[in-house]
């Protein structure tokens, strides 16, 4: 996620939190700017049509009347942006990162010569294979990087590997198949007694289990969505509340003696805060965080950063150790 | 579950929700288009039966009131809704799926021959077996697909196991048998060293349970129901607040002067948004998941593919891997 | 719990939820009728005193204002009903259930001679005692059938381990005994080779643990009530609640021209359904799920059916295995 | 916790609950009897003072308007309340329970002779003589049981322990120090082979860590308070709306014929009532569960019985077991 | 987190919450005073201003109906709080904590002599350098300590082990890089037989693993904020909610009749209340925990007692074992 902002609010209290305020990147005047400017339109165009007739003020008054009692049905939106927030923290946290696999690697799977560093080197191959896999079926921005299985082969698989991954047939994501390479790969390298001992070897198919989970908890958190009724019912009532808005807070002739309606002010500044509260809580979270907004995941470049520090732990850092000294405290 | 749509929004803004509205499949209009028409049935009936009478206008002013105050106990509303949620995500997370379980038996019972895959797919087939029986007696469609035993046998079971299954007497779902079965046999592969050691045994238990416990959850989601007095209560205050509204809501004489009664507009559009606000809500997961509509698990293909991925895993895959070379960024 | 009926609204609608609205059983008409009725007579009580008297007027008005405005707190009604639920829910999850203890002892202690079925089914036994001791405890059924520990000697314990049992002085309940004797039972079994190795009397250990934790949550909800100050400040504000309901919501004669008094429905059907929501939602979960209500868990049975599978996991299911035969999907 | 009636209400319904209004101890009377007499005073001080005055009344009505309004901000009590709860229910999980240490002592460190009957009461008592610890920092209870080191010296620590204790500088809280002794005298009881292999010695450290956790979670939560800030406003809250409550709540002299002011009742019945709701609500729970009140945790008692079970698990009860029987149901 | 305050209320009951309002340090006064003299200094102006000019009083009016309806979003802001004390709390629970650790490194690391103590204390060593390479890139405090990598070499590094973290090149934060030193290190130790047992060198992974986990979870909390969006609409409400107050909670002149202004009281006490419950509730926790405000964790203290009492966990107590003694209860 590009937009982190909590190093600069670190210490300041709740008046330095203005400048926050005047951010554009991932802001809501960013996320919301055209959807304004339709709704400024619209009010503007009403409001230009309004010639005093009697029906008109009538037609205002009544829909303002809904805009004002609890049309928008906020428990339920506090429901859904719920739900949708916490889909969207549980995305970020299934985010598989091989970071307990490859220290287990480097620390189990032995041999400084080429077999060993093989064997290492292709473990930590196969975790980063399976979480590309699984990430181009739901981002689209590892999609327009990866579009076809050729392009993985590039970075990630040999070709004898893609044709094996093409033979077996299966209607289902084949994420997962890597990883059983992983798996058959650890209990050859555990005869080869490249791996010492059992204890190791269970150590490593612990970790291969935490990692296919958080891979098989993205592909059901991309498989089943937020039921459809629900975000339906969420947008036609925010839609409806603000077409209702558009002429129920049209300012009416203050002259005429309509109950809060004695002064005209032109701007309807409430209804337009409120209409960056209601879409900016609703409309922000919606969003698949493994889209190309502002405020989405970086999926790509951490796909990078897993097969680099992968490849560092489990092959530079091996058993390159600083020769041990006492330390400060020594006594 | 079938409607899925998060790739479609990945990238669009709020504005972009509209499309998400004129989906039929899975939709809030599909759901709710019966109730619906009988709603505005009965309220055009009554509409038409008002005849300016002193005491009906009466009548629907006294209604009128409790459909504005806060009949329905939305924070009530908020409670059962969120607890049918939990239970609907929690269903769905606890589907037994054997890719664990697959990935530990193709790494750890070893043996290329027949008895080594006989003993790999028999395993598998007693954990997929597990599933069936329970699914069966919690999903319509997996009782439509199996409605006896013996239509199990034919892809899950062979007839001796359906012999001894049956010669077993106990008053509950006998679901975990097969779980005890492959207990008793990972055991006797241990005996004949196809598992090699300890550790991998317990690996092996280990899975087992995590895969039992799915099972077992599934079976208590589906044994203890939301209170039914919860659900009733639910119930009748939707139903009662609608036969409410469908003569509170009734358009007035504006001449007559009542207050709020101003406009006579025809179509109460506030009443029937209402319609689709609480009854979506409401209406959406109070169902249970593995039953046949559009948005229920998909459980007879969960099925298909879990056993069809159990065989790849530990036959087609076992020791099947691609000849080791360096990879791309091999320094 | 008895009331199950998740599978008769598999696939229906929201319409078809009007059916739930007949059952008696469970209900909350048979939950409530009693207080309805009540509530009933001293409404018709005070409405057939009511002689128009100015001073009685007035009182209604003043209570009427207080049923009108937020006069419960239903916030901490949502409060105070979320932790019973939770508490309820925490009660049926935490009930101890021998399953993955019997699977590991029918696959891990060793034998099919009569030390070896004494050793897996005292190892059971035990385990089952500890749950029942713990039930007596906590449960009005489980007491009832179980009142003294002789009758426990019956099912599930000999008189010699009764007289152990007692001579061990303790002021808290002994519940955790027998789990100690499985303990001590399951090393030993180790040391006569029953189980073979130290991973998988680990295993015991293990499974002995997480069965021992569900005991003891058991113990702690039990010991542990929702703070008495609350209980009591919930059941206040409903009992007053209704207490001025029963003045206030009371017909005005309509021709003095109050206001919202306009109609003389002779049946307060929006209080009587208020009643209906409130105290059913307040009043449900409130109750010890290990009581003699409908919808309590039906203890007494669970305890019959773990016994049951655990003797038949352990005994009759040890190594009793169907031949291995190729399955249909082998190529 | 003292205050237990789970079992009065097992199964009486929602009537029932009326006697739980008439008990004292722990009572919501007990607990606020004291602000309640106070609020009363002041209200009739005020009452008395009164004396028809028009800028009296007119003040009497300006602070009515803001106890009507949603002046406390009810969403906030919720939120605070809620986090307190958490905390309180938190605090009592992480209770240090020696039962599941015991247990695996009981059973993996052997010898009935006198150096195993040592080494499994020494470790016991390292584990008791670490919440002894702890609990001393933050219960007021035990702090007073045992005001120095000297104190706890007599039942659960050696004199030479305590030497070894004050020798060691650290400048936080020490507790953790008998565990690491306790790891250390396992590890001594391996090498002795008094515990029989190394997955025992592994099942020892892992049940320690556990321990461990439930201690070091102790230690944080009376660390960390709730944010000062939060407490304040919420008290802040609290007091003010009963300040502004105590003047505008005046019955005003109905022949004035203010609004909402018809009746003169004397009592404030539903003012008496909303004091009881919100301090209630606020007041219980904000306290510190291991202080001295009626609803306090009652830590001396349980750390007398965790000593008292510890010794009786390790002990007497190490392979004191009944002799084997077939139980009732052998076939 | 400085301000502790539990212990002062432990026995207290709600009344004695009044001496928690006097505090200063940590306290919503000394957090809001600079805000709170501007908001009360506009305030006055506008009230200077004011000389009953027409236009201005309906002025007053129209932001007064804002300010009285709910203008504020409260159900947002307590989603978003909500959200913000989450991350707190879960920001300081993830502080690694090397207690597990230095206590399975104390128990199974052996040899009193100069190699052992030098594995031990490295050991440690790197656990607290990985914590401390993380703190430095998320806490203000830590970082104005150790401004550079070579200040933490004089207390957490050797020269030689910089140059090799310097060697290895990672576009992300090396925080990871002294775990995978841990790893191999005790990976060599095993070589040397100060591990004794593959069990032993399992379970130092496993709590390096649990280690690594919390290291993580904090770069993560400082990496994904709370998306911005929400920050600024909530920051935007509370902002235009007093920009609205400070004209519309103006005083009117009683004599002008306007409705609920019937009394001038100079001192508007009910917007200051409000002011303080709403920006101390959405001020307060908003703020990065690892800053430098009162409220926020005492990182560098934590860091200096964890390296302190690591150290003496592995060295100074390591076997350092009191002479067993019969405990008092031996019977």
């Amino acid at each position: 996620m590009t937009v982190s902002y909590t190093l600069e609010v670190a210490n300041v209290r709740f008046g330095g939190f203005s400048k926050l305020l005047f951010r554009w990147k991932g802001s809501i005047y960013k996320l919301l700017y055209k959807e304004f400017l339709l709704f400024c339109g619209v009010y503007v165009f009403f409001s230009a049509l309004y010639k005093q007739q009697d029906v008109f003020e009538r037609f205002v008054l009544y829909c303002d009347q809904f805009t004002n009692t609890s049309f928008i049905p906020v428990l339920f939106v506090l429901f859904y942006v719920t739900l949708a927030f916490n889909r969207w923290w549980g995305q970020y946290t299934s985010f598989p990162l091989p970071d307990n696999l490859m220290m287990v690697v480097s620390g189990n799977v032995h041999g400084a010569d080429e077999r060993g560093r093989l064997l290492r080197r292709t473990l930590m191959r196969y975790a980063n294979l399976s979480s590309v896999l699984i990430l181009r079926s739901i981002s689209t921005r590892v999609r327009k990087r990866f579009p076809t299985l050729e392009h993985v082969v590039e970075a990630f698989m040999t070709s004898p590997e893609l044709k094996i991954l093409e033979s077996l047939h299966s209607d289902f994501n084949k994420y997962w198949m890597p990883l059983t390479w992983f798996s058959n790969l650890a209990s050859r390298a555990r005869e080869e007694a490249r791996v010492r001992d059992d204890i190791a070897l269970r150590l490593l198919m612990d970790e291969l289990n935490n990692y296919r989970a958080k891979c098989s908890l993205l592909f059901h958190y991309d498989w089943i969505s937020i039921p459809l009724v629900y975000t339906q019912v969420v947008t036609l009532a925010v839609y409806s509340f603000f077409a209702f808005c558009v002429v129920g807070r049209q300012f009416l002739n203050p002259e005429k003696g309509y109950k809060d309606h004695k002064l005209d002010l032109y701007v309807p500044i409430f209804t337009l805060l409120q209409f960056f509260f209601y879409v900016g809580w609703v409309g922000e979270l919606i969003i698949n965080p493994f889209g190309e907004d502002d405020d989405d995941f970086e999926t790509n470049q951490l796909i990078d950063r897993n097969i680099q520090v992968s490849m560092l732990a489990v092959d530079d850092m091996y058993q390159n150790l600083a020769p041990l000294e006492k330390d400060k405290h020594w006594a």
